[in-house]
């Protein structure tokens, strides 16, 4: 099995430790090493780092090779400009030589949290062995665990095949609270975690049925690679969810339950690290006083607090950021504050 | 008229900005130049720097001379070891050349802020001649602003000479808070500020008379300064409040009201900078979104805030610290943590 991380985000949520040339991926969050290297560790050994490759942007390349130095350079495939998923996905299979294109092709995000590496490969192979008994696209859809609005769900058809295996009904955007509560009283719906498992081949098949225009690009661009920046810019942009998985009529999925989280706000960061007796989480250099609930993330100096709770504060060498934890969906808004006053060396 | 700027403090309550060898004399906190230098450059054009002596400790006096190039290095007058006020003031004086020890002058902390230096010195002016008119110890009170709990009061008595000289009745200690309301309502007492004008010569037939035991260390050092270290070690340690203003019965006082603090934590600074529309206050870089009424002190980097309410953020090249502003004097509590687990490199 091969498998496409795919590493080209650029997300500003976690400012000020994110910043445009070093994106969430290539920060370390949960443990000592980047969230891009964690997501290269945990496939092994079902997946060989030779069996790996990364989608990303010209921008980022550089710092992905530094990342993953034991990768083969060929295996980091830079994409011209940031054109959505679907283009991503499409361009980096059909760029695969054809043997790898031939494979399976685990389609995983760079930036997701995975707490048991071992159920998480489970579930990958599981969903290999689906489509080695029936060819078609899997997705890993993960079992909810609180009625969250932040994700897009997928209801799934009650009753699995022996291995496990859930039809896809049906892929349904961000529910309202109320809604999202009843998906998970139901136990009919996952959370959509953009995890998909395909043959590469089939998957361009799948491409030319459902999204031609996106297909005659690719081969434009495989007929002539040497004008790849210029047909790239013409590929339509859209998202895969949107493009592809959607419109199957034979999608099915594996449940997930791996302590996955996509870590989406310093909040969902601080829900998976350890707290100390008085609940405060983080990493670095910190001392708190008749303090509770904060997470306190130095990646340079010290962190001192007395008397606060359930604030997020975090420190790097050139700024410090300190927001209620409640509110960390919001961070954008300084950033476009700092973008105003030019200050782009925080950007 | 002579200066004695006292200048060997070494608090705490400013950290992580005051450090053991960068105390809150040293910084600048409501201006672009030090607490120390703003004390000298408002006693001009009344004391001219050639005037002016500054007492500290060994530790300090580098620093010191460094702060104020422009002294005269014989000025400054670095004590082997702190001893509290009086030995620091009795020294001082008793170590000045005649000319200057039979001059009047004037003591002041090195640490407070003056808004109105005008006034200030408007002050000192009519304390000299109160004593021209008739030789003794003045000291100057500030107009209480508010019913304040950590000063002590002096009582004066009711009704001035013509110049605006009372005379003051007794020393106070720090009243509990209904008591300060009373004090602030009748009008009869002075916050004690520190601030001491005498003429040299005469303050040492006080201690002479007070505190013999002080007077006799003294003329020790004076008669054998080679040695002085271990002479000074042995002087009483023991407060110019305590030791001489308390017990003296001739002591007057010139009401101040010259936009006095003596900026004792991180909220009594918040309250006197200029806020902007949103209430937040501060120095250095800073960016607030949706935030209210904090203090945003940066020496180093940025400052981002987003969502929070009265807090104090003081950021350094090696620290952060977080806190209500209500907490401000607890954070001697962090620094005793910091002690606790070696980190000397930040006290």
């Amino acid at each position: 099995m091969q498998a496409l991380i795919l590493a080209g985000g650029s997300g500003t949520r976690f400012w000020p430790l994110s910043r445009r040339h070093r994106p969430k991926q290539l920060l370390p969050l949960d443990s000592e090493v980047s969230l891009l290297r964690e997501t290269l560790l945990r496939l092994q050994p079902l997946i060989a780092v030779e069996d790996v490759w990364v989608s990303t942007t010209e921008a980022l390349a550089e710092a992905i090779r530094h990342e993953l130095p034991e990768l083969p350079a060929a295996h980091i495939l830079a994409e011209p400009e940031g054109r959505n998923t679907a283009p991503a996905i499409g361009w980096a299979v059909r760029s695969m030589p054809e043997a790898a294109r031939r494979d399976l092709i685990a389609v995983l995000p760079a930036d997701h949290r995975v707490a048991h590496p071992e159920a998480f490969r489970a579930a990958l192979r599981t969903a290999a062995d689906a489509i080695a008994a029936r060819d078609r696209v899997m997705t890993l859809g993960v079992r909810p665990r609180r009625p969250d609005t932040g994700f897009g769900y997928l209801e799934i058809e009650s009753g699995a095949d022996p291995s496990g295996v859930h039809r896809v009904r049906r892929f349904v955007e961000k529910p309202d609270a109320a809604t999202a509560e009843e998906y998970l009283a139901s136990g009919r719906y996952l959370w959509n975690a953009g995890i998909f498992v395909f043959r590469g081949t089939s998957f361009l098949e799948v491409v030319t049925r459902l999204v031609p225009d996106l297909a005659r690009g690719l081969e434009a661009i495989a007929a002539e690679p040497h004008r790849t920046a210029e047909l790239y810019a013409a590929l339509p942009s859209t998202s895969i969810d949107y493009a592809v998985m959607e419109k199957l009529d034979d999608l099915a999925t594996v449940p997930l339950e791996c302590g996955w989280s996509d870590l989406g706000s310093w909040e969902a960061l601080s829900e998976v690290l350890t707290p100390d007796e008085a609940g405060n989480a983080g990493s670095g250099e910190s001392v708190a006083v008749d303090a509770r609930d904060n997470l306190l993330f130095a990646e340079h100096g010290t962190i001192a607090v007395l008397g606060v709770e359930g604030l997020v504060v975090v420190r790097t060498g050139d700024a410090v950021l300190v927001m209620p934890k409640s509110r960390s969906q919001e961070v954008r808004k300084l950033i476009t504050e700092l973008g105003a006053r030019g200050r782009n060396e925080l950007l």
